[in-house]
């Protein structure tokens, strides 16, 4: 590896934020697939979860989506497992609905270690998925679509918890494990 | 038209954003201009420019984009009648660029009126979209993909001026102008 890739990957893994994640139930687009993962690369992301609940679905789990070789994608066949790791870490869930009882998605602390719910294109979160978590979250619209895009609604509120940790100055503290780091570097270090 | 819809369609109107728009140059992709002109309806853009350089685009000018209805798109087929148009109107012209002379996209002022280039999914703007603009303003990125969907760019950048004109409660005010208004209601009664 070039001095300068090192320099450009061990920098980027300075800045990842291992305790801020997604957990996609059923997205099944792979345009949207594919942004998701390249903004969550984007804020820092390291890893997301992503759940299929349907045997048809788990096939396209190889899809490649682009910037996933610095995103690692876990693979659930079920929330449960999902939700039980995520707190296990020890993260608040957030699951984005449109609700009457969903808050404003910008009244949330993501300083915390945060996992954030998105529903699948056409019908939205599970009711499982809303009983799991903490807060019910919405991003305000004043138009006649009833919803937006799922990859653009992961991205405002990513770059919301960007604002936030950019403030607090979670980028300058790096916090990714050492063995994570290593094995990225091991396995990222080949173009 | 039922007294309910009525209400809505008016309510929306009252929340319209006449002097926040888009300027898309040659973004060919569908999904990519469907979820755009979605989340410019969610913000209360008004209408939205596409410019199209290429004979073969054009074709493809009446190519449903979901919400359109309800976010008027005005196709030019060249930048500079749309950079006149927008000038007339008085408003600032900011042009997204992956560049070091790009600002912070948050330290702009968006309650002023204000046009937001973005560019081609492979090439970008053009260097004429960047002569003809007052700021290049750039999205921070931190991890090994070089840019964003167009797409989640132009969204990020919406819901910042979402936020800034919420806080200053231009969505309050309404400011479309009456002929406007009563063409939507005329021809968007009619679901
Ligand atoms: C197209 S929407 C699903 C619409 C579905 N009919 C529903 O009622 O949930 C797909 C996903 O995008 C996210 N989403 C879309 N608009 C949102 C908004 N305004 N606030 C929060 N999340 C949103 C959610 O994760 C949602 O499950
Ligand atoms: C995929 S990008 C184009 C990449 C192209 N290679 C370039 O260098 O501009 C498509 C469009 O998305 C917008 N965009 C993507 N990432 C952005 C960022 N970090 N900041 C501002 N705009 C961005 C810009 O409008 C850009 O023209």
């Amino acid at each position: 590896m070039s001095p300068e890739r090192f320099a450009r990957i061990s920098q980027l893994l300075d800045q990842r934020q291992p305790d801020l994640t997604l957990c996609l139930e059923s997205v099944h687009k792979n345009h949207n697939l594919a942004a998701l993962v390249r903004t969550a690369d984007a804020v820092g992301v390291h890893e997301v979860h992503a759940i299929w609940y349907e045997r048809h679905f788990r096939m396209t789990r190889g899809a490649a989506v682009g910037s996933e070789k610095w995103v690692k994608v876990n693979h659930h066949d079920g929330l449960q497992p999902a939700i039980d790791q995520l707190r296990a870490e020890g993260k608040q869930i957030l699951v984005t609905n449109l609700s009457d009882q969903a808050v404003d998605f910008r009244t949330i602390d993501y300083t915390k270690p945060t996992a954030i719910i998105l529903g699948q294109e056409r019908r939205g979160v599970t009711p499982e998925a809303i009983t799991a978590a903490d807060h019910q979250i919405i991003i305000p619209m004043v138009g006649m679509a009833e919803s937006l895009n799922v990859s653009v609604a992961a991205a405002v509120i990513m770059y919301e918890a960007q604002r936030q940790r950019e403030a607090a100055g979670c980028y300058q503290r790096p916090t990714l494990p050492e063995a994570e780091r290593q094995r990225v570097l091991f396995e990222g270090g080949h173009p």
